[in-house]
Formats: C-alpha cells, structure tokens, sequence
C-alpha cells in the first residue's frame, strides 16, 4: 500500500512522552521518552523533540518516512490542535500539528490516544482486515475508537467516540466532565476503586476463611486501594473484589450492547489498565452484553483483549495515524 | 458524479408497497402502488413490479438507468435479503436482490427503511453536502441511519443503526423485541400512545378550563387515542398533551445526547410520523439533548426536521440508494 519505510510514533502523556520508529511490520526499531512537565511551553517541547528525533530520520533518509503520528488527550484530529488538556502542561489551544510540521518537515497527523489505538490495532494487532470494530481504552477514565467501513469516525468535529461519556446510570456518581452518571465513572480504573471503596464503606464484613477477607484488610490497613489491589485481591479468591469486577463489568457490559445496537460491529477490543484484570472484567462484560444485546446481534461479536502489547501500543498506534 | 440519468425507489412496507422513477434532481417523474398483502409470494410480487415498471424502463431506455433502489423492513444491504419481517405477508428469508436483479436486469440495492431515508436526506434533502448526520425515523418504531465520514454506517453485517433498540430506561416498558426499556417504547408515535394511556389511567383528571380537558374527554368517549390526537390536543392546550410531549422528547433527547458521543454529527434529522408534530417534540428533544450533552458537544448541533417531504421521502430514499 505505502511505499515508505518507517513512520514515527509519538505518544504524548501528562507524565511521558513515549516515542519510536516504526517499520511496516509493526516492529519498533528505536524508541524514546521524555518526561512531559519538564518543558514549559510547547515550543520548548517540540524543540526536544526535534533534537532527539530528527537527526535519526535524516540518518535513515527523510524520503524513506511516512509521517508522524501523535496521540495525545484531547487531540483534535481535523484541526491539528491540543485543546484544554487538563493533564498536559501547557494551557489553551496548541497548534501541534503545526509546529510539528514546521520543525520535521513530514506530515503529522494527531488524535487522542482512544482514536490512535484503534487505528494501531487495525494496523498492526488483532484488527486487522476488519472494516468494523470498536476499541475500549480502560484507563483512568474511558476511551474508545469506532472503526466503520475501515474508517475511523471522527466525527464532524473530530470530537466523536465518547463512549466513556455516555450516561450509564441517570443520575449517578459525579463525573470530572460534570455530570451525572458516565460510563466511566463505574467502569474505568478509577471507576471501580470507587464502587470497591463505597462498597467497602457500606458493606458488612464477610464473615469469611482469610483470602476473602484480602481486600478488606488492605483497605482498614492503608486506607485506600487500587485498580490492580482489587485485581489481586479477586486473583486471591476475595469474594467482594469478584462482585466488584461482577458489576465494573455488567455496566460496561450494559453499555457496550448500546453501542453495538449503532454501529454493529464484529469485534469489541479491550485496552488498559484495567484490561489487565483479564477474564475478570472481561467475562462478566460478555455476559452482561449478550443479555443485553438486540437478537439480531447475539452470539457474534468477539469482545476479546487487543492484540497490542501494553508496552508497545503507545507508540504502535501513534505510528500508525501516519501510514495514512 | 453519475452520468445515469434515471433511477428507480421502491418502498415496500406492510400495507403499501409506492415506486417511481426519480431524475439526478430528486423529482418524481412517475409512480405507482401495490397493495403488498395481495401478493402471496415474493416471486408474484417481483413479477408485478416487472409488468408494472419495466415497460416505462424500456420506454426510456434501460441503458439510462444507474439501477433500482429498495427500502424495507429487515432489508440487509450485504446480504441482499429480507429476513423475518413481520409486517410481510413473506415469511422467512427472502433473496429480494436477486429476484429484482434477475427481473430487471439491473443493478438492485435494498436496505431498511430508515437507512433509505438517510441516504435520500443526502442526496435531495436538508443533509446534501454533509458528512456526519444522524436520521431518526420515528413511526410505530424508531429506525435510524447514522452517515459518518460520508457514508452509512452499516456495521459488520447489515445490522447497524438500531438506536430504537438501545436501552432508554432499564427495566422499563416490555419492548416487540423481547427486551425491557427500549427508546421506540417510548419515543414512537407508539410510544407515546403508551405514555398517554399509562397517565390518562393514573393521573386525576385536571380540573381546568374545556380545551384542556380536550385529551381526557376523548380518551373517555373513545377508549383510546392515537398520536396524531395528542398532537391536535397539544394545538388546543391540553396541559397534559404538552406533558406527555415533553416527557416523549425528554426520553429522546436524552438517547440523543448518547448518541453523539458516538458519531458526533454536523446535525440530527427528525422524520416519520410523530415528526408531524414539528415543535411538540423537537423542542423538548433539543432541550434535553443539550441538558444531557457533553461539554464538547454542546450548542453544536441542529435537531431538526427531515428536508424530505413525507408524501416522496420513501421513494427518494429508495431511488437515492441507485446512484451508488
């Protein structure tokens, strides 16, 4: 399809940013990382950028390279811009596809990191060949990528595959975009530390042999827990921490079928941290999706982790956005 | 773009089955009816589709026709066939795209009603030139077309674009399709005759002045009300009338809001029955689809009537189909 040899992949976080070069295979051949709050300005940033990347293209030949593909929260893919990213350093709008462009003299692309998965996935993961799929991102809140007719939905603004923002119980827990009741605030990382912590407020103690208690005992010993406590705790045979992922997952579950009733896609990909959980997030999502889903959808779509490594995908699906 | 100068719509519903012959303009240059119910097979009703439409074909010039459009209920565009309709007098699966094709000698294309419908807005009515757009088909169900990136989103297999089927209240209404709480229990022209009987059955009757009691005493002569009767009482100021509106496009507005963080479309077109009742819907539609947007979303969108007149919109959709 593409002629050109490698492309590059950045992927632009509130702490790291990642980076690599990336053959057609998918095969990371050089890879990189700067700590984002360590430049003041976008301009300094790119300005870094440039200096470790570009004398490594020019050795290979400018010709031989793609592009460059950002991922980045809140990147807008028709306008080029970063707008009001809450964990970035930098405030307003960034023109980031510009001065990337200026400084490489290569074609950039950028859209947000739900969006590069997704597009990473059908390039170089478990995706590829379908024309109809959706990519789940479980991070600290939720992200995902609709892929329809093999072509990302962007929406007329950019600003589609908001799956995390669709309302999964009117009236319900406080979201940080201000309202009520969003997917991810019960499905995400963090939206299951706050069912295990509200439950573990609000629950009698499960008179249980010592394993079950796992979980109650790291939160009456350090006061709090994590996504990956709860996973360990429901690895450990903890009675709550299962009903916990039980319920993380019948709400994405629930909320998955909806999404299928729009796009009727063939498979469902799971990414994130808190895709780690495995069968605990993911059987119950199934379950409940099935018993959700329209007739007409049963039985046929692969809700199934993606195909990226968790190490590589940053930079995979970044680098994908530039194969164009 | 297409240098065919002629197509042909044919809208094959329950009762009536309407075609014609559409110019590049969207005029209807000639049409015909069938009463669909008089033919007991699919192959007797192809065979007076043929005597009736392929003589005014020839007559034109069969090398002038881009081919033949189908809107029906449970039409896959992939597969080409109609499956388990069950407002046809066909049952179980029909090749309806090859019966056509073999009678016509033309290229055929078939899909659902409300994905015609969109594609008819694009080409002749209110969405030409857009990109992103959603078309709600608000009738005895709700059927709906999403268009992102120019095209229709028909998911892997056909099915895509049942946003009457997501989930509007969990544990709600029993819906046709076995399921509880779906949008078209209560956001169709069936549905808020539900909503209506559900009140005028448990809510005290308003003391107020006549033009108010307008529903209710209808209700009492008749024993039951259609939407349409909802819609003149609203005209006369029935207080409850205007409720049970605003409750109807409350639900809709709502599962509109949702949506679009899906495919965040340019803009939201209303067709089908209920749609008749123009401001009694859409403005309690448009305003708890702001009240429930993202931010990002918000003051973006146009919800508003189809650009297709009622009377030609089957078959425009249909014929629209053809220009491929």
């Amino acid at each position: 399809m593409q002629t050109k040899s490698f492309s590059i992949g950045i992927d632009i976080g509130g702490t790291n940013t990642t980076f690599g070069m990336v053959n057609t295979r998918g095969e990371i051949l050089d890879q990189g990382r700067l700590h984002t709050p360590d430049y003041p300005t976008p301009e300094t940033f790119v300005d870094a950028l440039q200096e470790l990347i570009l004398p490594k293209i020019k050795e290979k030949g400018l010709e031989r390279f793609s592009g460059i593909g950002i991922g980045a929260p809140n990147a807008n893919y028709y306008s080029g811009e970063i707008a009001l990213a809450p964990n970035l350093p930098w405030k307003g709008t960034i023109p980031l596809r510009s001065l990337m462009q200026d400084a490489f003299q290569l074609p950039v692309t950028i859209t947000n990191d739900a969006k590069a998965t997704a597009i990473g996935e059908m390039t170089y993961g478990a995706a590829k060949g379908m024309k109809d799929f959706i990519m789940i991102t479980l991070g600290t809140g939720i992200g995902s990528g609709f892929v329809s007719n093999g072509q990302l939905i962007y929406g007329h603004d950019g600003f589609a595959g908001e799956l995390g923002h669709t309302i999964a119980i009117r009236g319900g827990r406080l979201c940080g975009c201000g309202r009520n009741g969003c997917l991810e605030t019960y499905s995400s990382a963090t939206g299951i530390v706050k069912t295990a912590i509200e439950w573990l407020n609000t629950r009698p103690h499960p008179q249980q042999r010592l394993p079950a208690e796992w979980l109650f005992s790291l939160y009456q010993s350090k006061g709090k827990v994590s996504s990956s406590e709860i996973h360990s705790a429901a690895l450990a045979g903890d009675p709550l921490a299962i009903e916990i992922f039980d319920f993380t997952g019948k709400i994405l579950g629930q909320a998955l079928a909806d999404a299928v009733a729009i796009t009727s896609p063939q498979a469902i990909f799971i990414f994130g941290g808190l895709a780690k959980a495995g069968d605990f997030i993911i059987t119950p999502a199934k379950l409940y999706m099935e018993q959700n889903l329209l007739g007409i959808y049963k039985n046929k779509i692969e809700l199934i982790p993606s195909g990226l490594s968790e190490r590589d995908a940053a930079i995979l699906g970044s680098s994908a956005l530039a194969w164009g």
